[in-house]
Parts: C-alpha cells; structure tokens; sequence
C-alpha cells in the first residue's frame, strides 16, 4: 500500500508546529510523501533533517494545489480519505479503504472547503469529539496499517533499541546522538 | 479504568497548540483530567470552551508539581506510564497496564528529567522514530482502551451524527452549532 498525505490550509504563522507535527507522523506512520498548500521553510528544515539523521526517504513537496492533487490522484486511480469530525466511523470503513493499493489521506487545518467532502471517496471520523488532526492522522494509519508500522524500519538512520528505562541508541552516525524532544 | 495525563515541561509561548492539542486528545479519548505543571490562560479557555459545547467533565489542574503528582499517584496505588520513543515496545506491555485501574499517563515536551525515567512503571514507545506527544497519546490511548473509546459518549453537549458527506450535528443548544476546525 502506498499512503501519501495531503495538508491543506496550512497557516504559516500558526500552524508550523502542528503541520510540522503532521509530517513526523506522516513519516513515522508510513506514509511515503507530505503535500502541503504553501510553502514553510521552517517545516522543510524540520522534516528534512529527520529524515537525514533517522532515514527512510520520506519526501515533502510545497506549494500544491490541493484541488488539483487530488483530481490527480483519483484520476491515476488512487482513493482519496478526508479525516474529518463529521465523517463515517473509521471503524466502519477501514478494513474497506485498506482494499485499494493507493490512498491520499487529506488532513485539513482551520477551514476545509467544502467541495472537499464531495472530492472523498471516504470522509472519515476518528471519533465524533473534537480533537487534533495530529491525532486523527496517527490513528487513522495506525488503524489502516493495522500497527505493522510501528516496527517499520528506516534505512541509513539512528536507530533506537527499545528499552524499559534510559536511552539506547544505535547507527552509523553516532556523533550526531539526536536532541530531539523526552 | 480512569485514566489522567499529566503534561510535562510546557512553554507557554511556544507549546500552546501542542499542549492544547493534548487536552483535547485526553479528553476525547476518554481521560477524566489533564495536570499541567505552570499555567497558560489560553488553554484553560480552549479547554473549558470544548467542554461546555461538547460536554463530559474533563477537568484540568494547572501549577502542578510534576514530581509530587507522580509520588502521589505511586503512592495511592495507581501507575505510571511514560510516553518517550526510547521505552519498551507498547505492543509488548499494552496488556499487562491494562490490568490496572488507575493510569497516570505522562507526556513530555522537549527536555523530561531523568528522573521520570526511574520513577515510571514502564517508559512506553509508539514506535521508535520521533514524531509527536500528541499522536503518541492518542495511540496509546486507542490501544489501552481498545477502541471502546471511539464511540464514548459525553453527557450534555453537542452530538455529531456520523455522515458520509456533509455535518450533521444535533443537541440541546444548536445556536452553538461549532465553528471547530475539521
């Protein structure tokens, strides 16, 4: 399966950390690339240096239009999944959507226009409560991939051995031991 | 089973939507409270907010001590859990907290004291590759309460009916029919 995710509405100002949030689970989840409306070299930055230090090939492309991408997309025969409050219970689709080899996941911020909902194959709901888009995206491919990418492997970075208490970490790099957030 | 999520180490001016984003994870996904150590007016509100629209009695304690929450949580015979991408796979020890009845769930921002390593029953990682406390919250919740969360109900508030297309949203005070993000 190849999963690829949309973020629209992206706001400079105050969605850097969120979005920047939404690409590491975009990665760290499976999916193979992040589209984003805008452009954010901050975010770049971000998402480029996980890559370098912990690996994979995971790839973000700016500046899309949202409208287009996912005309695109269904028209190469890809399916399209918007994650939504207001959507059918994830529970209820996704053993369908996990059927189709190519998935867009379309991951909105503040305001999602609402030819969106008409665009999805699927508008799907990680709950009915407000939360995160964070969230919803970690769950949503934690739930499609049914958890086999929470022992993926990543190639060429650090890696981390799994531990019960402290730090271990191993890699080609080891001088470039990550400072990274806990 | 009652479950809190105690938020470590937040900077008001720069963790403001992340930890927001935390509340509202825990609330949704079926945490009883949020402690903060400080305080940040903005989250109290955006909380407060949500839980007057939406309903349920999700509470938040700001200025905690982390440490004493913790030692007081030990010691009245909860447990707790630790969310840092270097601990023990949550596949492997998901089963054995869920024995337990009271789980104090603890998430980080970008420096944990060592210590909190040492005073966890078990330092837990969804997957090994960095990514987000918000994500990894809302996993590791979805694991801990096996899905029974997704479908809970709050006493109260507003109702999303769960549609393929559109909002559909019902409940005692549709005059506040929510201008939250999806």
């Amino acid at each position: 399966m190849r999963v690829t995710v949309l973020r629209l509405g992206h706001r400079p100002e105050r969605d850097k950390r969120i979005t920047t949030h939404v690409g590491l689970v975009s990665r760290a989840f499976g999916a193979e690339e992040m589209l984003l409306t805008g452009r954010d070299p901050s975010i770049e930055e971000s998402l480029a240096d996980v890559v370098e230090r912990w690996g994979g090939d995971f790839r973000l492309k700016t500046d899309v239009s949202w409208k287009g991408e996912v005309i695109r997309w269904k028209e190469a025969g890809g399916k399209v999944v918007h994650l939504t409050m207001y959507g059918s219970r994830m529970q209820n689709v996704v053993d369908e959507i996990r059927m189709h080899d190519n998935i867009l996941v379309v991951v909105g911020a503040e305001k999602v226009p609402a030819e969106m909902y008409d665009l999805a194959d699927w508008n799907v709901a990680v709950g009915s409560q407000p939360h995160s888009e964070v969230a919803a995206l970690a769950v949503f491919l934690d739930h499609l991939m049914e958890g086999q990418e929470l022992t993926k492997d990543f190639d060429g970075g650090l890696r981390i051995i799994p531990s019960p208490r402290g730090k271990q970490v191993v890699g080609h790099r080891k001088q470039d031991f990550p400072d990274t957030k806990d």
